[in-house]
């Protein structure tokens, strides 16, 4: 296979299967190259909580260069890959260079979907890197000053009103520390308005909210939800979207700040590698998550779309990410030393848990099931571990402590002056 | 005066000067409106650390409303005041409102000048606000990424080219921290480029960097400035600056990342009073910090011009900000008392420090003069001191404690992609 005499393993994408890949072949016998079209690795999972103002930015990111500087088998390049030729065995970059590769792993992730509804994407802005974050971050924060500002009392209301829609993880994360930065963390701070008179509603069109729960937790997390002041609306798909609200069935709802948890679909870079793709444009892997045809090409994370025995799809969570990395990484070995290849890969589902809000959560761990505030401090143990660096979890535990104690957020800065639209950066030419 | 019970105070600018004289007014009978078009006030020394990727916004910012949540006679605004009618005493806002006042303190500080050069700001940005800090910080690591990915050996030379405009305590303090980051930070990271090659050069048209401390400390600075790496180049002013580089004198020095910490000027709102003002855009005022003919009108910090006995100019820095805030709230509180007013303003000059890098320093506080090692433990108790908030202490001492161990700077996350322009900022009506 190689023309040269250690062959070259490109992969696509620093997120949790990308960067689980490389670190696992940190001795192997070949040259890497890791391309991110960002410098960082980012711990998506607590994403929420910049966009919330309870962490910055550098708290849940690293750069992926600082992560993998004694991996002397790696070259991380920053650069945007735009397809991939099969044939050719190069993938193309955005300022129309190439790369060759003799082994390929494709784990460029996932983006959010407006399933057909892309206009949506201005009033209702969704949660995938630190750039949304920090915009809906903006958004949020600036509500609160407009309705301060506002003297109307109808367009009071619409900019304390907030809808989350999307029942999963994220859109109940928001939702509830929406809610709670309504009620507790501005306290005081205004006096036009009262922060605790919002509205946050968390809209599912689905009959329940965290369904890839046992119904169970389901409704304790619902529960926990409205205790902390979020109205649950669900079985109902939202129909239209604009700046001024949200429709629902036959109901308009005025809500100045909508965001959107609602849906993903796969990175576009899927499509192509010209195999079959699932209905969200994921790429169908055989089981030892290669693409038919091409042993050499491995597909992993959010963009792979693969069946379990019992039918259902391996979920596109942090922890299948990480195993499908690792798993990646032992047949490459395993093709290296001329050995058989590993069995077939199978997720090996070690748990969900998602967080409601301050001190709630749900835990699904085998037969073990939490909700309250047990299940936020497994929660919180859980992810703390899971951050990546020394530094990163000592502030993390350090903002998430005087939060507890204060009902503070520390991060709530809005960037960009609220009366400029936001300087452009500097042109930079690559030349 | 007042035509209301309690005259109302309005306060343009959340800085050292504005903050200190809300503060200081805490139980005075009156109402006090305090505008900024920034919804946080910014510890402004560190933001070069924020530029160098060593401290995240937040760690130097705190929201305004929270800072003076308990204060019950103050509503903070957001608001950019456009300029000032002092025949009919109000301040005009961006959106066509306006605010009346019965006394007004106009703290509105200064923002980065080119002299007649702002053909320059695209490619030697400066170094006022956060989104300055980011945009630098950007600009910074992407240079290391370009010089990677760079195969002509001149255009590489080029991006490791570094310039710093300006050799007061900005300039100084960021070439220092660029030096530290080539040499240091960086190390084992990349696989093309060694970044301790980096020329990071500091260009000062006068004949000494940080020329308001005494020579010999001037003369330190210098030697640990180039200690660490940096070429101080001093006594000839840049004439040009464009993408590729700076001119200076006959010599045209090629280097990809230019920053301007070389001027200030005022807020433009000074020219709005229609008083007196200096080279500078500064508004002149009379000894106890009013305008001439408006005694209900004060001008505080880096926007007040005043000289001192000693013929010298009171310093545009945060000691003497925050003495005429303070000053400003005892003239005030006389006048509601019917008290004489406090003598004139006068500077107290407590002492000067600058920073210069890892472990380097100098101090001037009256016949004290340290520099090094000392001057550097002396300068981190005076800054964390200072920061605003008990949190942000503890964050700060955590980052600097880790990087002091590590070399190793935190907040190294490039925000935007490098391969699309920068989202921009969802439009958002007030209406």
């Amino acid at each position: 296979m190689p023309h040269d005499p250690v062959p070259h393993l490109v992969i696509v994408g620093g997120g949790f299967a990308g960067l689980w890949a490389t670190r696992a072949l940190a001795n192997a016998p070949l040259r890497i190259t890791l391309i991110d079209r960002r410098n960082h690795h980012l711990f998506q999972p607590l994403l929420y909580q910049v966009a919330t103002a309870g962490l910055s930015s550098p708290d849940i990111a690293a750069p992926l260069r600082h992560i993998l500087r004694r991996q002397h088998n790696v070259d991380v390049r920053l650069g945007e890959v735009v397809s991939i030729d099969k044939q050719q065995r190069r993938v193309l970059l955005g300022d129309a260079t190439y790369v060759d590769y003799d082994l390929l792993v494709v784990a460029s992730g996932a983006t959010h979907a407006y399933f057909g509804h892309d206009e949506w994407a201005k009033d209702a802005p969704g949660l995938k890197t630190l750039d949304d974050a920090l915009l809906l971050r903006r958004k949020l924060l600036l509500a609160f000053e407009r309705a301060e500002a506002e003297s109307d009392p109808d367009k009071k209301a619409a900019w304390l009103s907030f809808a989350v829609v999307g029942g999963g993880p994220t859109g109940v994360e928001l939702a509830g520390t929406l809610a709670e930065i309504a009620r507790h963390t501005l306290k005081n701070e205004f006096r036009h308005i009262d922060p605790a008179s919002a509205k946050v509603r968390l809209v599912e069109a689905g009959p329940r909210v965290l369904s890839s729960f046992p119904d169970t937790l389901s409704l304790k997390a619902r529960q926990q939800l409205e205790r902390l002041g979020v109205e649950v609306l669900t079985g109902t798909p939202v129909n239209n979207i604009d700046a001024q609200g949200f429709q629902l069935g036959d109901t308009f709802v005025p809500a100045r700040t909508v965001v959107w948890a609602a849906g993903v679909a796969a990175s576009p870079l899927g499509r192509t590698l010209e195999v079959p793709l699932d209905r969200a444009g994921r790429v169908q892997v055989l089981p030892d998550l290669t693409v038919p045809g091409h042993p050499e090409i491995f597909v992993a994370g959010d963009l792979a779309s693969l069946m379990q025995d019992d039918g259902r799809p391996v979920p596109g969570v942090a922890p299948a990410a990480k195993q499908m990395g690792a798993h990646i990484a032992d047949s490459i070995r395993a093709r290296l030393h001329g050995k058989p290849a590993p069995p077939p890969f199978r997720y090996n589902d070690q748990g969900n848990l998602a967080t409601i809000g301050r001190m709630a959560a749900i835990v699904h761990v085998g037969k073990l099931q939490l909700s309250g505030l047990l299940a936020w401090w497994f929660w919180l143990a859980a992810h703390v571990f899971f951050l990546i660096g020394f530094r990163n979890r000592l502030v993390v535990l350090l903002n998430w402590g005087v939060a507890y104690w204060s009902y503070q957020r520390s991060a709530r800065i809005i960037l960009g002056s609220p009366y400029e639209s936001r300087k452009p950066v500097a042109p930079e030419s690559t030349q």
